[in-house]
């Protein structure tokens, strides 16, 4: 738990293309901004760069719907060959509306249109393109983990970040989708608070609270910053995956 | 949209007791701190701080439990009296289970329990007493907001927030249940992105991203630290409350 943390958007990050050393970006980005990874730090990184630099655009020429997706899509007042990829990308449609289709990511999470998206890539009206979630975001952190390690000798905790909405609120919030190196939710079950009565249920998801207050920096719009090293964070190290994040279906009362 | 988002918990802040001039407790803790409120400045106040200061405590010997509560209570296996509060704090109860009750309170946010606290209150097991939410949240902000401005010389933004649990997703996030000074969502509706598409619905909920950044930094147990001066967050001034982050029913898919 820090008493002070600092968020820092790193400036001038270049385009993502297919294939390039995602890794290799960040590291010149950190030297471009004047910046040296420390421990603990914390980098969160916008899925948007993660998918483009995994190459994960698809030409909608090339979708072939389903019959499923074209019944789906007349639902949705979509493009049948966009929800043909979100039926692909998702375990189990949970609600159909005009212009949204939440579903189960196949990754666990709960995502209007599983993630699927059509800004900020190079699009043509005649051949237009989306990008989906990277395949496994927890397998992409660990690797950038791992090979930021490698080049610069420390190991930052990595967040890749979405924004989602959510049931009952309005706007969407920065969730985390993928995270290595640390617990991405706290248990705090069996503590004391300050009158020494014992903490009955508290589990803050701090993970997904780091990932949105990147995403306050990060911007959606043509300033994107799409990259944000969190300093003083302290959130615990945990060689796990993201997983604990995600409800169980049997234990969610809204699905 | 910031570059550089730095969030300082208070430290020191004492308890607070029914009565209390929070505004000046607020001035005397930014001055301990060293701290003097800048313009852009948001201050994240913990709800409970709020409703201690405004003295809402009840003592469940003086809850009579209605028919119903007894008969809610049974089936989520709680205090009656206690459920009898939730009762009385919630326009509409969505769901139950034991241990749960899952309500829209009555200021419109869906909330575990109606927000009712038993942590961090100095209790008796023969007396024992809770904490409700702040009568009305936003109403607390608008007035700390004055009276910080006729303290200070600078009004800061104010967010109240509160831990919350979610749909979909295991552990709780800080989220904003009352604002003063500020646009709870920011509209990018319209905007381009870096490749000169329209955006088509983007709306960051940044009011709710900024509470669960200052969630992750005031920690539930012990060294609890409720205020988090959040400097360099640019959030859009408006003189409005945290009613654009409530879904309306109708509008709500998952309630």
């Amino acid at each position: 738990m820090a008493a002070r943390l600092e968020l820092i958007a790193l400036e001038r990050f270049p385009l993502v293309e297919p294939g390039n050393d995602l890794a290799g970006l960040l590291m010149a980005a950190l030297q471009d901004n004047q910046l040296t990874l420390q421990d603990g730090d914390v980098l969160v990184i916008a899925q948007k760069i993660v998918s483009k630099a995994e190459g994960r655009y698809i030409r909608l020429a090339e979708v072939q719907p389903s019959e499923r997706a074209e019944a789906l899509a007349a639902q949705a007042d979509k493009d049948p060959r966009l929800v043909e990829l979100i039926l692909r990308e998702s375990r189990e449609v949970l609600r159909v509306r005009p212009g949204v289709i939440i579903v189960e990511h196949r990754n666990g999470y709960v995502h209007a249109n599983a993630g699927i998206d059509k800004s900020n890539i190079r699009n043509s009206l005649l051949d237009p393109q989306v990008l989906l979630l990277p395949r496994d975001p927890d397998a992409s952190a660990r690797q950038l983990r791992r090979e930021l390690a490698r080049r610069s000798g420390t190991a930052p905790q990595i967040i890749i970040n979405d924004s989602a909405g959510r049931a009952w609120r309005n706007g969407t919030v920065g969730m985390a989708i993928g995270t290595a190196g640390l617990l991405p939710v706290r248990s705090q079950v069996g503590e004391r608070d300050l009158c020494d009565n014992v903490l009955e249920v508290t589990e803050p998801a701090e993970a997904d609270e780091l990932a949105a207050a990147a995403s306050l920096l990060m911007g959606q719009a043509a300033q994107a910053r799409p990259v944000v090293l969190a300093r003083g964070a302290c959130l615990q190290g945990a060689e796990c995956g993201s997983g604990a994040l995600l409800r169980e279906r049997s234990r969610d009362l809204f699905r």
